[in-house]
C-alpha cells in the first residue's frame, strides 16, 4: 500500500509523516497532495479563533469529545505562530493527546511555522485537505489572535467560532463591525467572570450593527456563554455550530457553494503566492545569490530594497 | 517642488497621498519609495503589539505625548487587519487625531489591508520608510494580536512592547517562551484589575525561562504596570523604551547592526515575495486567465489546486 492509500485508509503514522513533510516543505509532499485532492470535500471544517489565554484549546477539546460521542471522527490543527522557537507546540500536543489518549478517532497536530518565509495559510489549508482525505468527519482549526493570516485561515472554514472572555473588547478599537465577516458564532468563555454581562451586551450591539450593514449575509451570529473547564455551555455551542451548518446547507446550495468557493479561492491564491516566491528563491539560489549579501548592500546604502528587488525579478523571472 | 522633496520637507498632504498610493498598490509609489530610501534610517521604530481590547492605542497616544514633550516628532501607524470592511480604521483615526489636533508634530494613519492578496508586512514597512524619510523622530507601529504578520511587523521594530491585561495568559497555551523573541518590554495595562499580580508573576516566570534559554540576547525584558487611561506608568514605560534603545546602541554597535539587518532582511523578503506574486498575477491577467474560472475548475473537481498552480507557474514563469 503506498502512502496515498495509507492516508485514505486513515493511517495515523502515514498522515503524521505527510504533515511533517508539508511543514518542512519537502517537494514530494506536493505530489501526494495532488493525489489526495480527489478524496477531499467530505469533512466539515470549523475554525476557532481568539486571543491567547481565552481558553480555545479547552473549548476545542470539549467539542471534539461531543463529536466523538456522535460517532464522528475528529481532526484538530492548532496553529500557533507565537511559538516558533519554544518547542511549546510539541509539548502542548502531548498534553492534549492524553485527554484523547485511548481514542483513535481524534487526531491532533500543532503548526508553529518554523519556516522563515511564512506561508502559514497555505500549509494549514494543505493540512486540512490531508485530514479531509484521511476521512475525518470534523476538522477543527484553532488559530491564535486575529491577525492577517488568522483572518484568512478563519475564512477557509465552513463555520468560524470567535472566542473572547469578559473584560476584553471594551476599547473602541476592539469592537469592529469587520469581525462580523469572520465570526459565525461568538463565544464568551470564562463567563463566570466579572464583566461578562457587559462583554455580551457589547458583542450584541456589534452584531446588530453588523447585521444592519448586511455583513452577516442573512445569518445572525449567536453569542454562547461557556465555562469550558466546567463543560458549561458545550451543548449550546455544539448546537450553534450544527445550526450554522444547516443554515449553509438549507439555502438552496447558494450559501454552501459560496463557502466552498471562498475556501478554494484562498487556497489557490495562497498556493500561487507561495509557488511564485519559491520559484524566485530557487533561481536566486541556483545563481548563488545570497540573501545576506543583498541585506549588506541595503544596510550599506549601496542600493535600496525596491531597486534591488526589481533587478532580481527582471533577471530571474523576466 | 516634486512629491519626494515635499515628503522630505515633512509635508503632511504629500505624505498622506503616498501612503494611500502604497495601500492601493499604485505602481508609481515604488519609484517614489526608491527616491525616499536614501533619506531613511534616522527614525527610531517602536512596535506595540497585543490582543484587541488591551488598550494599545491609549498607551501609544500617551507615549506620543511624552515624546512630543521632549520636542520629538512622532508618526503612528495602526495596523488593524480585523477591520477591512468596516471603515472603522478611518473613524478611529479621526477620534485619535482629535487628541493631537493642534499638534502638527504627530502624524497618525491606520492600515486595514483592503487588498485581497495580503502583503501587510511589506506595506507597513514601506510606510515606516515614508514616515522616516518625512523626518519623524519616533515611529510607533501598533499591531493587533499576535499572528504571523504581526510577529514579522514587530520584528521590524527597533524596540517592541508587548501589551497584555490581567486575566489573559493563564492558559498553558498562552504563555510561550517564544514570545521572548518578540517582546523587549512587557506591559500589563489596566493593572488595577483583579488578577494583576498573577499575570505579572506568570510573565516574570516566562521571562526567566526565556532568558535561561538565551532567547533574550543579553537584555532582560522589564515588566511595566500601567493604567493608560489614568496616565499611570507612562514615564516608566517611556524610560524602559529609552533604556532598550541605549542597550542596543551601547553594545559596540553589534546589537544595533543586528536589529538593522533584521529590519532590512524582513523588508527584502517581503518585497521579493510580493513582487514575485505581482509578476505572476500580471502575466495571468495579460493572458486573460480569470481567478474565478480557476476556482470553478477546482470546485468542479476538474483539477486540483496543486496541479493547476504548477501548470500556471511553469507557463508564466517557466
Amino acid at each position: 500500500m503506498d502512502i496515498v492509500e495509507q492516508i485514505i485508509s486513515g493511517d495515523v503514522r502515514a498522515t503524521a509523516r505527510l504533515l511533517r513533510d508539508i511543514d518542512d516543505e519537502i517537494p514530494t509532499s506536493k505530489e501526494i497532495l495532488k493525489e489526495l485532492y480527489p478524496h477531499t470535500g467530505k469533512a466539515y471544517v470549523i475554525g476557532f479563533t481568539g486571543s491567547p489565554g481565552v481558553g480555545k484549546s479547552t473549548l476545542v477539546d470539549q467539542m471534539a469529545i461531543l463529536y466523538r460521542k456522535e460517532g464522528k471522527t475528529v481532526g484538530i490543527l492548532a496553529v500557533d505562530p507565537t511559538s516558533p522557537f519554544s518547542g511549546g507546540a510539541i509539548l502542548g500536543d502531548r498534553i492534549r493527546m492524553q485527554r484523547h489518549f485511548l481514542d483513535a478517532g481524534v487526531f491532533i497536530r500543532s503548526l508553529a511555522t518554523r519556516g522563515h518565509f511564512g506561508g502559514l495559510t497555505r500549509s494549514t489549508n494543505d493540512m486540512v485537505n490531508v485530514l479531509d482525505a484521511m476521512g475525518k468527519d470534523i476538522i477543527i482549526v484553532e488559530t491564535v489572535g486575529v491577525g492577517q493570516d488568522e483572518v484568512e485561515i478563519a475564512n477557509s472554514a465552513h463555520s468560524t467560532v470567535l472566542v473572547t472572555v469578559p473584560g476584553m473588547g471594551d476599547d473602541i478599537q476592539a469592537i469592529k463591525a469587520g469581525i462580523m465577516e469572520i465570526g459565525n458564532i461568538f463565544v464568551v468563555n470564562k463567563a463566570d467572570r466579572e464583566g461578562s454581562r457587559k462583554t455580551i451586551r457589547e458583542l450584541r450591539n456589534m452584531i446588530e450593527i453588523g447585521c444592519r450593514r448586511g455583513g452577516s449575509n442573512g445569518w445572525e451570529p449567536p453569542i454562547i456563554e461557556t465555562e469550558a473547564l466546567k463543560s458549561r455551555g458545550m451543548e449550546e455551542l455544539h448546537g450553534a455550530i450544527e445550526k450554522h451548518r444547516s443554515y449553509l446547507l438549507s439555502s438552496g446550495e447558494d450559501k454552501w457553494k459560496e463557502v466552498i468557493e471562498k475556501r478554494v479561492r484562498i487556497q489557490l491564491i495562497e498556493t500561487l503566492k507561495d509557488q511564485a516566491f519559491r520559484t524566485l528563491l530557487d533561481r536566486m539560489e541556483a545563481r548563488g545569490d545570497s540573501l545576506d549579501e543583498l541585506v549588506e548592500k541595503v544596510v550599506d546604502k549601496k542600493s535600496d530594497p525596491y531597486t534591488l528587488v526589481q533587478e532580481i525579478i527582471s533577471r530571474e523571472l523576466g
